[in-house]
């Protein structure tokens, strides 16, 4: 298997720096278009092991990336929960239910996992996959949402430019937020528990929308949470390896200072942060991950080329000493590839994170 | 004259900290849109300068605020330079020309300032309606969108969630992307500086959009532009007085170490940044507006005073020694105050800042 990715997580020295995409299965490749006409929505596929192995495999098909991410949504958890999970054509998702009051948190709890089943079935599905790799076979990262951030959607009952619904019951009624945030981090805590068993090899909280908190709200409402579901997962994976565990919060920039004595193995980060400060801030106890722009994907190979050469620069010299846990870095977007994304231009960037890498190397 | 808002943005001390909200004449009240009824469309009411002094007005008629904000829009700039903005009802502004390529940038040319003689207009006429209020009269601030915000909308042609145009011209075509900055920066600032001249007795810099580029790309494509504007500014108003400027970068707090020395009083800052750790990066040779999260605004009112001290705590102990220039404090929201807002919130509020404050400083 390729290490790689594995081996940055965990502060190895790397041959050159790994790289995945967020969201690198997903509209952007016409073949991705194709099985979602045939599964019908985008639930048809994320619910159907088959469907959800074939389209975690077509990047993998297209590219020489150094992980797998197992094709789902972050929002599976509070639809499990009996909130009704659906996805609009060109809309985003929504609930069915909403999360506001008193009452609505009175029926909430930790899902049977097994309404998850669909999920760890597709995780042990895509590892037979990859498994047919033999040595070019990579890593797959199974994930979740945050607490916060699946509180975000379950009170808002859909995405919003403000927050201002769930920021209201936040500051209005935190008793309530705190009640619905330990749910959020125990059920997610499970979920990435039972990802672990059905064989993922690394685990990933999306925190998309802690930024959008305010200092000392962040640490409260978002980062605590996050702290409980890390104390609840699992550190070995099925065939006993260790399992890194990442924590993205999308403009969280600001507050590595608080994150980086978070019980994970790595951090990702957006493009708003300099990747030599960050890593400056979190020492070697860290590895990061991330973090160019997506909107680069839309400039010319070249140029996507130079901004490469640029991330990679600013994170600095590679960790080469085998004897100790150094900073890792595992180059990925700082968000989620965009559906208008060329997809030959993907082929640029993992070509020159890889070529260029591989030079610093030297 | 109520010279607190002046003073606290040059760092001298004050018996308060000084507030006013962004977007404090805004569809929360109802007298707003009673006038905006009356004139039909925002444009009607930005381009009447009765309208536009009616407006301005009315929430220092509820409100003891600190300082008016000229009611107008970021986007008048671009309109002068003939691309056509309108506001479609509940959709944000829009412009009818975009700028996406070469032979479209080639047109561009800082406007004739007598297009927007109805904006300077309306300062003359506010400063008018202001000075009826003789020892009450609060300072008016001036405004105008940043360049590289200027150049988001002029691009996109209206908002966007991913800034995709913009940023693909930005990273395909930086020679063109800089020529529109160029314009932008010198545009701005004649539009200041006319502002200025009308009576503004001081301008702020909305960099609204500052906050979604990468980092480098901030420092390029925005922070410098800014500094353009600043270096053209007028230092002293009609009166002689001097005229502060201030300029507000959204999501700007992971950059204050390079901010710190722009060429202005105050800097901006949304709620994600901590106003201590804020003031210990600039200093004393700027101060610092902000910060409350705007949704704060929908808890009840002893809720709303407890993040009012909260944010005051942060801060920390004022500047209280006039012999030296100190870190002044001038609280404002992290963002433009909700439409959704109750009015009877703002009064809390703007009860809780100055009460605390001077608690604060005996």
């Amino acid at each position: 298997m390729n290490r790689v990715f594995l081996d940055a997580c965990v502060g190895k020295p790397t041959p050159y720096t790994p790289v995945w995409l967020m969201r690198q299965a997903g509209r952007y490749l016409p073949e991705y278009r194709a099985t979602r006409a045939l599964a019908g929505s985008f639930m048809g596929l994320a619910t159907n092991p088959d469907y959800a192995t074939e389209v975690t495999m077509q990047p993998l098909d297209r590219y020489p990336l150094d992980a797998a991410i197992l094709f789902s949504d972050i929002l599976t958890v509070p639809d499990a929960m009996g909130l009704g999970l659906t996805f609009a054509e060109g809309e985003g998702p929504r609930f069915a239910q909403v999360v506001r009051d008193e009452a609505a948190v009175d029926k909430l709890a930790v899902p049977d996992m097994n309404k998850l089943r669909y999920v760890f079935d597709a995780v042990a599905s895509i590892r037979k996959a990859l498994a047919l790799r033999g040595d070019k076979a990579v890593p797959l990262i199974g994930f979740s949402g945050s607490p916060w951030t699946l509180a975000c959607y379950m009170v808002e009952g859909k995405g919003s430019d403000d927050y201002r619904l769930v920021k209201s019951l936040m500051y209005s009624r935190p008793d309530l937020m705190h009640r619905i945030l330990a749910i959020n981090a125990d059920s997610v805590a499970a979920y990435l528990n039972a990802q672990i068993d059905a064989g993922a090899q690394a685990v990933m909280v999306f925190d998309s929308w802690g930024g959008v908190l305010a200092d000392g709200a962040f640490q409260t409402f978002s980062l605590a949470y996050t702290k409980r579901v890390l104390a609840q997962l699992k550190r070995t994976g099925i065939d006993g390896s260790v399992v890194p565990r990442l924590v993205f919060t999308k403009g969280g920039g600001l507050w590595l200072d608080e994150m980086k004595d978070l019980d994970c193995d790595v951090l990702g980060l957006d493009w708003t942060m300099s990747l030599g400060k960050a890593r400056a801030i979190v020492g070697a106890n860290k590895s990061l991950q991330g973090n160019i722009d997506p909107n680069i994907l839309f400039a010319k190979p070249d140029q996507i080329a130079t901004e490469v050469v640029r991330v990679l620069d600013s994170f600095g010299k590679p960790h080469m000493d085998a004897t100790t846990r150094g900073t890792g870095h595992v180059f990925n977007l700082g968000h989620g590839i965009s559906q208008f994304t060329p997809p030959e231009h993907v082929t640029a960037l993992v070509e020159a994170v890889h070529s260029q890498s591989k030079a610093m190397r030297l």
